[in-house]
């Protein structure tokens, strides 16, 4: 199996289903595209023909048949890897984790749009400065912080629903976006956004993100761009 | 199981489980509270403790466990009734089903923005207007009309994937859009829209919109509100 993935640096979606397949043990290659949004760029060339929705993560088989968007990719997973809790064995938890993924998957607008991942920036001045000025991010924030201490609480911890799962490599670029932009936690949530920085599938993607230094000027609404030279 | 929903003329997201639901023949009690988006309002007083995201639809069992969101919810269906083919029965169209649903639940962002769903409304003159300024919604237009086509090609129809199932019900909104705002199809996925248009569930769903005669003012960007007396 093939995950086409985006920068490491910037790509929220592509982080998903590779931080829970390094996670869950699984094997699989990474095809990573860099990001290039013009017609006929390398990255849309990489697409052809497997991610007809003109986005990353895409999962490519060895035969050709491909599946795309990181929600559908993790249910692929979770399918092809039974032995694996990708999602809570409890048939109640497992609706419940899903509709977590759900709400994250289509929802969160203004903590995505203001604050997009960004992985070696520091925008720590930035979060207080936006929280100040957008209630939206504040509910959004508020709501990211409900649902993690009710899940941790409920389960003891230390992920969403006790192991690393599914419903954990899905906030994880929200763990990515409040460290980078300095947005205010409870004491549990925050523990747990440690935990989740702290395993080894997310390091491992943060080291490499950390090493890229490609700029993409469409993901960087806040830093200059550095003179190359 | 109980389904909250919200107004049938308005309510893209609460259509789609409402309809597949009925479509296969799961029997659910229909619960619906009509948008009133004032904080406080009856509709998010009945949300309290069964849909913490603050939206519909949401499932609500009979000791009180609920699910959220759309998609979840149509997974949690799909699990409860194993006789009813939700997804398609084999494993890689079922991963092709779940991949056009998760990018219809997170995109075609300039559709849903433009073209809000109401069944009632009469706006054939605008989509032409739209498609001639919005380059955007040509290309959702384009995307859909491919997805359309191109699932109708490989089962030899009626449906997406053969069979009625989660991935037409999931498109059901899309259907209204299209005819509403009189957005161009091709020949065969105009066919579709109108097969879609014509099942038993769609068709009592628009028949249940059309009695229902509520103004809400979000959701109408383009008509004048109706006098009242
Ligand atoms: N709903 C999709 C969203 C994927 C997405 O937006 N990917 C971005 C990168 S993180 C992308 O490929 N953008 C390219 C473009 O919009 O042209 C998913 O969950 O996979
Ligand atoms: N991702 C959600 C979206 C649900 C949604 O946006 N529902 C709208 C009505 S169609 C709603 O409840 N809006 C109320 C609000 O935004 O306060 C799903 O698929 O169920």
């Amino acid at each position: 199996m093939r995950l086409i993935i985006g920068n490491k640096n910037y790509s929220s979606w592509s982080m998903r289903p590779w931080v829970l397949l390094k996670e869950l043990g699984i094997p699989f290659e990474e095809h990573k595209v860099l990001f290039d949004f013009a017609p006929g760029s390398p990255f849309y060339t990489a697409l052809q023909g497997v991610g007809p929705a003109g986005r990353v993560p895409v999962v490519v088989e060895a035969d050709g048949f491909s599946v795309w968007d990181s929600l559908a990719i993790i249910e692929y997973i979770a399918e092809q890897h039974p032995d694996k809790a990708v999602w809570p064995r409890d048939a109640r938890q497992r609706a419940k984790a899903r509709a977590l993924c759900a709400e994250m998957h289509a929802g969160f607008g203004k903590l995505r749009g203001l604050c997009p991942m960004n992985i070696e920036a520091d925008l720590k001045a930035l979060g207080p400065k936006f929280l100040a000025e957008e209630p939206g991010l504040v509910a959004d924030l508020a709501r990211i912080d409900a649902i993690w201490s009710e899940q941790l609480a409920a389960h003891g911890g230390p992920f969403l629903f006790g192991e690393f799962g599914a419903a954990d490599a899905y906030f994880a670029p929200v763990v990515m976006r409040v460290t980078r932009y300095g947005l205010p936690l409870s004491a549990a949530a925050h523990a747990y956004a440690q935990r989740v920085e702290q395993t080894g599938a997310v390091k491992a993607w943060v080291a490499d993100a950390l090493q890229e230094h490609v700029w993409v000027a469409e993901d960087e609404p806040y830093r200059t761009a550095p003179t190359m030279g």
